[in-house]
């Protein structure tokens, strides 16, 4: 039988780029994305043109009311999204309490269903926005609640957590992403990006893409607003 | 200002009676509880009333599509849930992948917001169903994932996840709540409880619950359909 892996996917460069690294690696690829009252749904569309794009065998998104909880400016539309900022030891505004946490837990629900063992996630943690969820001690503790939440823990298969990213520039996902054929042109990476996905240029995020395809000396075929 | 604790809560006898332990303790309690597709409402009504009569400051309850994941008895109508079953090894259907770890991890995100650094959950691995994550090691594997997850945690502050029923009894937990003053009536722990609250009398969860009253000689109040 084909291993299979879910990933998860946000619509943006990272995650697309881990769709096609799973993928080369042979897994029949699940992808999973989340409506959680986020500020623009442009990213579950281009979520599902990636999956498509990429054969995923199937593409879930799952609605959770994170907005309920609040506390992000990416969550509660009373906060505004900052233009980058220089990279301190300071966790942004647009850091989601627990996301990273909740995503793999529904991830890791998904993948017991399915009997999937791999589940893969596009953090990184160079060019990055300073989120603690991102860093691989978490990672690496979320692999330990897996294996101990988990009926096929139990029972002594074992999950694994990957993080194929984790230490690679922008640049050098952008050129891995390249080689494998991904087309960025599907993916949203802006914070505040408009219904057709068109980004505004100066968020955090923005800064991040742009950088990072001039670093690899790829032409960015992102669509300003 | 007074210390602040998120309390899982499911509508049941356990985390009613963790509520309570909560408050004897001084914390403001906000309690939590999730609309995901189960079999019934009633426990979310029965969340409702006892954190109005527990003195709970707020009650969320937040919405996740886990029906959309399956797997599940209770979450999956096409499953039917079993008659109670002799406690073996063997993790029962009306296991939810993942579930617990969803819970904690929605919990977290709001205990960051609340800055309330503790969070109530009422698993114990006595009398239970045999779910994975409602022991021990699986709790203790969390709060290292809380702690490493959040910008409350890298910046210093500790979570804590308090399971204070782990190695309780159904009946010491029943003596327990009865002496904090838990209305018992007020709780459904029935798998199958009808629209009412009244329970099926015959599922794993309301023969633990039937025996844990018998065992602590406290009068019963379930009310059966």
């Amino acid at each position: 039988m084909v291993k299979r892996a879910v990933i998860l996917l946000s619509g943006g460069l990272d995650s697309a780029t881990v769709l096609a690294a799973a993928r080369a690696e042979g897994y029949a690829c699940y992808t999973m994305s989340f409506d959680y009252g986020q500020r623009h749904r442009s990213e579950l569309d281009a979520s599902q043109r990636i999956s498509a794009a990429l054969g995923a065998v199937e593409h879930k998104v799952i609605g959770i009311q994170l907005d309920g909880i609040g506390g992000s400016a990416l969550t509660d539309s009373r906060l505004s999204v900052p233009d980058a900022q220089a990279h301190t030891q300071t966790i942004p505004v647009t850091y989601v309490p627990a996301r990273n946490t909740v995503f793999l837990s529904l991830a890791l629900g998904w993948a017991e269903v399915l009997k999937a063992y791999d589940i893969f996630i596009g953090v990184n943690d160079v060019d990055y926005s300073g989120y603690p969820d991102c860093r691989m001690e978490f990672i690496q503790a979320f692999e330990q609640v897996a294996n101990l939440a988990t009926r096929e823990g139990v029972e002594g298969r074992k999950f694994r957590i990957q993080a194929p990213l984790q230490s690679l520039s922008k640049a050098a996902i952008i050129r891995l992403g390249t080689q494998l054929g991904v087309d960025y042109a599907l993916t949203v990476s802006c914070y505040q990006a408009d219904q057709q996905g068109r980004a505004c240029g100066v968020c955090d995020s923005c800064q991040l893409r742009k950088q990072g395809f001039l670093n690899a000396n790829i032409n960015d075929p992102t669509r300003y607003f």
